[in-house]
């Protein structure tokens, strides 16, 4: 059952569902996570989840899409489609640094999470982290491509490359930290990538 | 039941568990393989696995344990400790990106993986990840300090921070390549902490 054929009513019992099914996978992962606790705690009869996802799958791609969505939107970040200089970047990567901090060393980048648990076994969700992560690099490389054309960027940077470097050290670095408890791998994995970026400033 | 009291027969029954469980996880992941897979694939019976691990929490630690002694050493790359060399790092890089080029852009980082999928619900696991990575760090670290007393790496060059750098760049460069079935992120989130490190380059 699409979004799209949905009242608005069911429009909305669709997003409970999916916001409790994304709150217990960021605490408990993908496996430890049942149907029937995401129906509690969303507080929807057996039958009304099953109304809306056919199966735990469809359940964990609407997670995964929503979090590909949401994020540096609804989660206070700067949205990833503005970061169009390198204030805009160190800013992003400062209030990332600084949630996580005050989260403890915890992460919260579920996508990142999601993809080690299942990029491996599951291939729907494969395909559907993958899109995700594309659709990031694809906001990053948006504002990387506004430098070059202010010509703040060089013209030989590799726009996808500096994007995807930013955001594996993005996941490195919140995996490392969500680890360790400490920020510390978090500042250095954003402090070598943004320099990275800077090593392509003009002049 | 540690190591040190098994007889030779003992250890070697106890490795042979250990390695099958290692191969499961890291193609099931931890919630998808259960005990009696283990028990299976290693060829022992239910009360010889339960002699050597209590739990299956005992096993994923021994698993944690022995990857974070594994890398680069039984597996094919170049030991951490040894890369002590701007050329050793850049070969080190090459080649952990030519292995996963080999895989179809399937990462065998477990570390990483197991990571993501118990740090934030496995307190136990997460400490024993944490003392792994740390580990693995300090292997870095050693490598970069010789090359900052051979007068290689500046003085005022932050070692900690460049080798959290690398790992952070080695773990989510893995993480997205696996994703996405594609080198193209491992190469560039490389490519970006190696600059890094050659920023501090003497000369």
């Amino acid at each position: 059952m699409t979004e799209r054929t949905l009242t608005r009513k069911g429009q909305a019992t669709r997003e409970r569902i999916v916001a409790a099914a994304t709150e217990l996978i960021a605490r408990q992962g993908v496996a430890g996570t049942s149907t029937e606790q995401v129906r509690d705690a969303a507080g929807v009869s057996g039958s009304q989840l099953y109304h809306y996802f056919d199966s735990k799958q469809a359940l964990i791609r609407a997670v995964i899409t929503r979090q590909a969505d949401a994020v540096g939107d609804a989660d206070g970040l700067p949205r990833l489609g503005a970061l169009d200089s390198f204030d805009a970047l160190q800013a992003w990567a400062d209030a990332a640094i600084e949630r996580q901090a005050e989260n403890g060393g915890r992460g919260e980048c579920s996508l990142g999470t999601l993809a080690a648990e299942l990029s491996v076994s599951d291939e729907d969700s494969r395909a559907e982290l993958s899109t995700g992560f594309l659709r990031w690099k694809d906001l990053l490389h948006d504002g990387l491509h506004r430098m070059q054309e202010r010509g703040e960027l060089r013209a030989d940077a590799d726009l996808d490359q500096l994007a995807y470097a930013l955001l594996a050290a993005l996941q490195g670095g919140t995996l490392m930290s969500q680890t360790l408890r400490s920020t510390d791998p978090f500042r250095a994995s954003m402090a070598a990538a943004l320099a990275y970026v800077r090593s392509f400033e003009v002049g």
